[in-house]
């Protein structure tokens, strides 16, 4: 097997690594001629046997369309790409559609694993047609986890299926951080009686219902930091949270604790609250309730 | 009717005002003798024709038990405790329980209508026995406001039934302050589009159905500062908005908006959040996302 | 003044009857012809003096579309497109762009007052071109509510703003009613305290915090049905709440009860919830908890 | 090692066949003759060598209490009472104070890990004086799991400590369910683009960030049921999640995933929702929206 892949920075680059070293073979392009092994995606494409399979894994948006357009010019009917980025779903149908008037093929694949996929391998969903997931096989079981196949794979659906499941993976990973998370504020603020937050945590690694990857990971942080001085309460959020929402919103799914998530992270890059600025005035009004001032 | 009066801070002294407006004759005491009618809560207590009516207007919780247990001692049987302060339900069964013992009456009114209620007169949830609140009916008229009296006062039920209301009425209360409030983050977010934030609050007071008393305090606050930029977004709750969710909690009554509301100004009170601490830990640890270090 | 009306229906109907009395002449178009003025929109067009104006009040979304593009065909330069529905404030933008191109205005009105509006007057928020706003404020002042027009109308900013300011204005009406909802709940629970519902609710009509029109329409719902026995907790929704939570999302402004109260919504309309399928499998899977079976 | 244990059911049923297997010597009492070794507390008592240590498996609440009382009146000083149950942790601290009284020790034990504890053990939270958990620790070996006793053990701090991190653990545990049930509904809700939703879970096993235990039992009931048609979304809720709560709004620390997951229980057992027949009371108020009549 011989692939092309576009995109060799943190992700890519170690997939390039995991592929070879399981045998696949890789021609890599990336803007950086340091990390490249072509000098352009013409030149990538020009590399590949037919038919040619063209591995995606640059920023989602517009970067991906730019890439997935200049690939369609330049690949044939029975060629197939896979973008392995975090692409909303809906532009995956857009793409494939597009593509389908050449004859190329299109799968989407939501990666999970993060910067531990590396060595632990990647968690795949995978969406598109059943042909072309069972031709690149081989490249999926290079990425996945040791282990049966089913366990760290799934060909979810039609194409969009893949990130539609990795969308939802990631807004349960929301909520499940957040519940973590709050645990976390109950420990610590009684500690007058719990003497031992990280301890805690690092007991519920066996035995409990909350054992998981994500209290692993809790437990890691709180032996580098065990009262996380270091890192302020200031969240980002990607767009699949906020995706999830969208798509709860659009099929009337009630999702409390995964926009309670989403919700948190907003508050947690306010410097002030508008809101609660109107709540302290409204509250000043009918009450004479004190307000603090800015500036106090 | 004549009545006594124990607590002639902010809501007693207006009360007192209001009442002897009305043609009740009300004897005061305060612990400050510069606002105060009598001595002492005995000489108050002599002073009454029997049977006596004492309100009790302090704060709620151990100083409240406090005038209510040294009225007990002096009181007789068929007189008369009313407690018009923020006290929990379960401290009104507990009270009137005891004084029962002396064959004293008790009452719980539930008081709403802040620094408004001298001029507007105060919105009345009354608990206690039938015949007591008939008989000091007088000073309910007195208190609420103008025009019909089922749209200002209500004998809710047996004693605790008034606080009950009460506590009730001010979790609904901390809800609709945060469904303004987001109305208006989402407003001002956008001052591309918007460009009268107050004005359009303003206009929602006329025909819309979301007028309010309380939209009406934020058209005020926002005449007095568009853009909130005195107050800081640090909001205080008192015990009513928690008890509710407690109540809630017992009785298994979902109350998602008035938990939102509550945990909003728990968040808005944090300098920073444990919670979110956590959150942006793990977020680095399985992403190697950046963290903003404290400090930064 | 004299504009035409397109949509005679519950809104359109009664706001055409609302304007005659007000002096304003209207000709109104429907497809229904025992309510229409004349036989088509063409018709409508040609009856009105130029510069003209067209308010529109059909269905959002395609109808609306549709209607609008139809006018777009038989205006000329400087005429003027009201659309007073339920529209999504992006589909303003577009539609105004569009019509530019021929030099015809767009004017946005959010409209609040439902049934009650014939009678007490309408909500107006308005967005859109300064001059043409100000050329049609006879429509706008017979439309609104008595009383000073800034209580009852406002001009929020561009085209679009107005719609904007109104799915604003659902949000926070969700969650207000959510809230009123919640309080009922809590009372109605504890029928051994709270003897009276119904009237707790008439007395917070005058003098309390929580006073609103809101309140007033529950007090009278009640009046009608003390225990909503007739009434079934199935509660759809419209697309307004919905955007705002897209709205809220897509800016990063946290609406835990805007939100909560679009789910209570959802939930409210399932037979069975899947979420809660799988929390009771897995509660089953780990604790051997009983299950209910489907059927029992 | 030489322990008493009250309470012979499923779970001290399955504790003492563990301890057994681990050499611990095991007297266990139950009312139920069948699986008692002892005909009475008394007995068991007399049975034990001084220091003697008892451990109680019985349901918290009133039964525990009576366990623990009648226990307090046969042990001497020196003694030892363990509470393995899910006992409120305010309670530990008031039995501990007057157990003290009489020079017995208690020790306050978290135990999870439901029927899958007695293959792979129990994640155990202690609270108590150190030397005594110093001294029953092969008791505690014996039961927690296989690996590092940090992993499956934690001493947490004083008595009620351990209580209060399981009373933690499972407020997480209940968040952690509705985040899966959540991510369940999203997919189950698009069966046109998910073609496998069992399959999905199945593959989030390995490399994927949302791996858990949690996951794995949510793996096996689909398997059993992939469609989870036997199961009823109606879910019971225990003391801890509640308490998780109440000491929540007591610290002031915001915990929306954790209170969404228990409202969302209380609405799964709900027929009907006082509240949102409220809302749906509301809607037909203000803009004649048909409700759902009762019987429709």
């Amino acid at each position: 097997m011989h692939i092309g892949l576009v995109g060799l920075g943190r992700m890519g680059g170690n997939m390039r690594t995991r592929l070879r070293a399981a045998g696949v073979e890789v021609t890599g392009y990336d803007r950086d001629p340091n990390v490249s092994d072509v000098a352009s995606v013409a030149d990538l494409v020009a590399a590949l046997p037919a038919p040619r399979t063209v591995w995606v894994m640059v920023p989602a948006g517009p970067i991906t369309d730019a890439v997935v357009t200049e690939l369609g010019g330049l690949l044939e009917a029975g060629d197939l790409i896979i973008d392995g980025g975090n692409t909303k779903f809906t532009d995956d149908l857009r793409r494939a559609e597009s593509l389908a008037l050449s004859g190329i093929d299109y799968i989407d694949v939501g990666v999970s694993g993060g910067v531990w996929g590396a060595q632990n391998g990647y968690g795949l969903m995978v969406g598109g047609p059943a042909e072309q997931v069972e031709r690149v096989m081989p490249v999926f079981d290079a990425l996945r986890p040791e282990g049966p196949r089913e366990e760290g794979f799934v060909h979810v659906g039609p194409v969009g299926a893949g990130h539609y499941a990795k969308m939802v993976h990631n807004g349960i990973e929301y909520a499940l951080m957040q519940a973590y998370a709050e645990g976390y504020e109950l420990l610590e603020k009684r500690d007058d009686l719990i003497t031992d937050v990280p301890g805690t945590f690092k007991a519920w690694q066996r035995g409990t219902v909350v054992r998981s990857w994500l209290l692993e990971l809790l437990v890691r942080a709180l032996e580098q930091d065990p009262e996380l001085r270091d890192i302020e309460g200031y969240v980002e959020d990607s767009g699949e949270g906020r995706w999830t929402i969208e798509e709860a919103i659009e099929n009337a799914v009630p999702v409390p604790t995964i926009s309670a998530s989403i919700f948190a992270r907003f508050v947690s890059r306010q410097e002030d609250s508008p809101a609660m600025k109107a709540v302290a005035a409204l509250r000043n009004q009918f009450g004479g309730h004190a307000v603090k001032k800015a500036g106090d």
